[in-house]
């Protein structure tokens, strides 16, 4: 009887491994230079944590079980939530407090080709800060993760929910002030988010759906439809918005972002976009989703935003807060979908062959000796002929094989075999690091 | 209302982080060297995959659940049952398979100081080779991890399930052959393996307890109280067992372990322990465990042993195997016991502190360059004084400082201060980061 990986999760072997740590080494190393430190917590938490701001649709996503004690657990479906607790917990934290988190997180999603139950999110979040130049740092750090990875013609969409809480204001009381509105907020943002999946029609479709009459519709697709440049979208913005108080401040938090994103250089990839909602309830200002040009039927590889209110609704102080979480299971496809990926498909550098079995013992020594430089090396244990070693080699992709025989070690100098040019060279022990990195 | 981390769980903020990813980089790097390549799976399972070959003590430990549609999982509790399946169900791969794995295990056990629900195994494993060497390989690559973590004084013990088996073979045919015992090898492994921990007292009660008569008991304990060089404790092995084939076969292959490890080097920390026998049911062969010297209290941190049933057990194609498993929860006690740790408390190597507000963007130009290079740092986001961003610099740890002023500026030279020093020096930028590296 064999066993299978549970549904929607799958297993990494070395060639996929090396390409996953390669994007992660990228990531991490820009969260590290953008000075954010690490942080990790549990799987799983408390159920009631995780549900507590998540939203309908992700609630019903949480993995859920009970220990054998009985408490109710549920493994994490962000890293943001598992964050905000320890902020929450740990109120001697110095202010901002900067931080990164690389590891797995769990839905209980539809499974498709792109989509999994079991997959990876990278994050920065800045805790501490209200200010729009935390929410472009942590634009900036994800921009400069984006350059790293070789990525060069990408934007980064932007919108703010207190904008979009001005929507319904905007539909609530400038159009019918005595109707009373029976739907939340939050039913309004993902209809609008659907926008560019579902288009224009379905939009107003689903909008009346709710109880939106046709001027309060009409309103609404005006807003959400706003296209051009930042400025002009922002200005447009004004126009519709006006006397709206919480659509004036957001308006505001998106002009800071405009200052601060042309100090830090990220400009030329903003795109302003009051269609675009976020599907987490937790979001109180700016929000962001990034896409790369040419590859938009991947989706988002980049999403976050402010949530100012989670961390007091954890039980700690009311703490600003703001973040952004890569995929790197998209950006893995994009990579691989542009041919971008130049990797082995090995870690090993060299495998020390012997060409006869008495030889073995030499091998060994040979191969201790150069792991102790740091060159990483396989030696046979199959007790396999010099042939069927090299084929091994050539079978794992190791590029290097260097060949120990009786002569080679009276001379001290040995044959080292290119596997992909198929060339050979004598060389001595303290030359192979050179000619192999 | 306050969340806690579920029970037998626990964060890691950056300072203890930055600890626990020295010693996990330590690890890696030791097990690249050695030529391991990198595997992940996912962090549950079918529940009947988990508690196959698990034994019953860890089989109480899973964290089990159900998902959405009904499938009975469960929490990892090793990560060599998850390489096991990937061997079943990928006969392809070439042998030896040689992979490591870092990665976050569960059991539910009895919480203690150092016994934790969730804790790190860093396993190495070598699949398909029969040889004895594939143990030693093993051995030695644990070995020059405990190297390269800073130990100096450790032993590896040996032991042999096949010798196991022929302890129960003695107390079956050679004493009373007609007594049909009610037990299984197993239980008998389990007393004997707390010898260290209850003493031979305790071990003879609990023998006499399970159904062993005086002389049974009497020559069981003879033999795992041998004690003495590896030579001469495998010599008295071959007396005692004489006759026994399935612990001539196990003392054969500690003798070979023997021959290897003089050729790894290794010779000098092995000690050969017949009262060793490992919890978990499903090795076959060798076995191993590692104790730091003047450090026993903190138990095993490195343990293992060959399984060559395991993969067949899974629907694999029969496959030897054998692999160690390091914990770095025990290994960051013992290097905090000892002190052995010298490393900062925060990733973050600069402060770009402004010493105004209309300063700040070219103390972010400064930074957004810096990073450029390679640098880690950070920037005021909460327009503070120069004052508070050093008290800020130092509450994180951050260990230098450079200050942007308006004559640095003309200049191109600034302040560069060194917060342990206490010592301040002028800098151009390009000399900054060769000064604080």
């Amino acid at each position: 009887m064999q066993f299978q990986t549970p549904r929607g999760t799958r297993d990494f072997l070395p060639e996929e491994m090396i390409k996953r740590e390669y994007v992660i080494n990228t990531i991490k190393n820009v969260f590290i230079r953008f000075g954010f430190d690490p942080l990790e917590t549990p799987v799983f938490e408390e159920f009631k944590l995780l549900s507590k701001k998540s939203g309908e649709d992700i609630k019903k996503q949480i993995y859920e079980f009970k220990d054998k004690s009985g408490r109710d657990l549920g493994l994490r479906f962000d890293l943001t939530v598992p964050m905000a607790r320890v902020i929450a917990n740990n109120p001697q934290l110095p202010k901002p407090f900067k931080r990164y988190a690389i590891a797995p997180v769990w839905r209980y999603e539809e499974v498709s080709a792109g989509r999994k139950r079991e997959f990876y999110q990278c994050d920065v979040d800045i805790v501490g800060s209200v200010s729009m130049e935390a929410d472009v740092e942590i634009m900036t750090t994800a921009v400069e993760c984006f350059k790293d990875l070789g990525f060069r013609d990408f934007k980064v969409k932007v919108s703010d929910r207190k904008v979009l809480e001005g929507f319904i204001e905007l539909i609530k009381k400038k159009i019918e002030p005595e109707m009373k509105l029976e739907f939340s907020s939050a039913e309004i943002f993902r209809i609008i988010d659907k926008l560019e999946k579902i288009g224009v029609d379905e939009v107003e479709k689903e909008l009346k759906k709710l109880g939106l009459n046709e001027k309060q519709t009409e309103k609404l697709v005006e807003v959400i439809l706003v296209k051009g440049n930042y400025d002009s979208v922002l200005r447009k913005g004004k126009d519709l918005l006006k006397g709206i108080k919480i659509a004036e401040e957001g308006l505001k938090e998106l002009e800071e972002i405009w200052k601060y994103s042309k100090i830090y250089g990220i400009d030329k990839y903003l795109v302003l976009d009051y269609s675009m909602a976020r599907g987490i309830d937790y979001y109180t200002g700016p929000i962001f989703e990034t896409e790369v040009r040419g590859y938009e039927k991947y989706g988002s590889i980049a999403s976050g935003g402010r949530y100012d209110n989670l961390i007091e609704t954890f039980g700690g102080r009311p703490t600003p807060a703001t973040g952004i979480s890569l995929g790197i299971e998209r950006i893995i496809e994009i990579l691989s979908d542009g041919k971008k990926f130049n990797l082995e498909k090995t870690k090993v550098k060299l495998f020390v062959a012997s060409v006869s079995e008495e030889l073995k013992k030499d091998a060994v020594k040979i191969a201790l000796d150069l792991r102790k430089q740091g060159i990483s090396c396989q030696v046979d244990l199959m007790n396999r002929s010099l042939g069927k070693q090299f084929e091994f080699a050539d079978s794992l992709g190791i590029p290097f094989v260097l060949v120990v025989g009786k002569e080679e070690l009276k001379k001290n100098v040995y044959k080292l075999k290119d596997m992909k040019k198929k060339s050979e060279r004598e060389v001595k022990l303290d030359q192979i690091q050179k000619l192999i990195s």
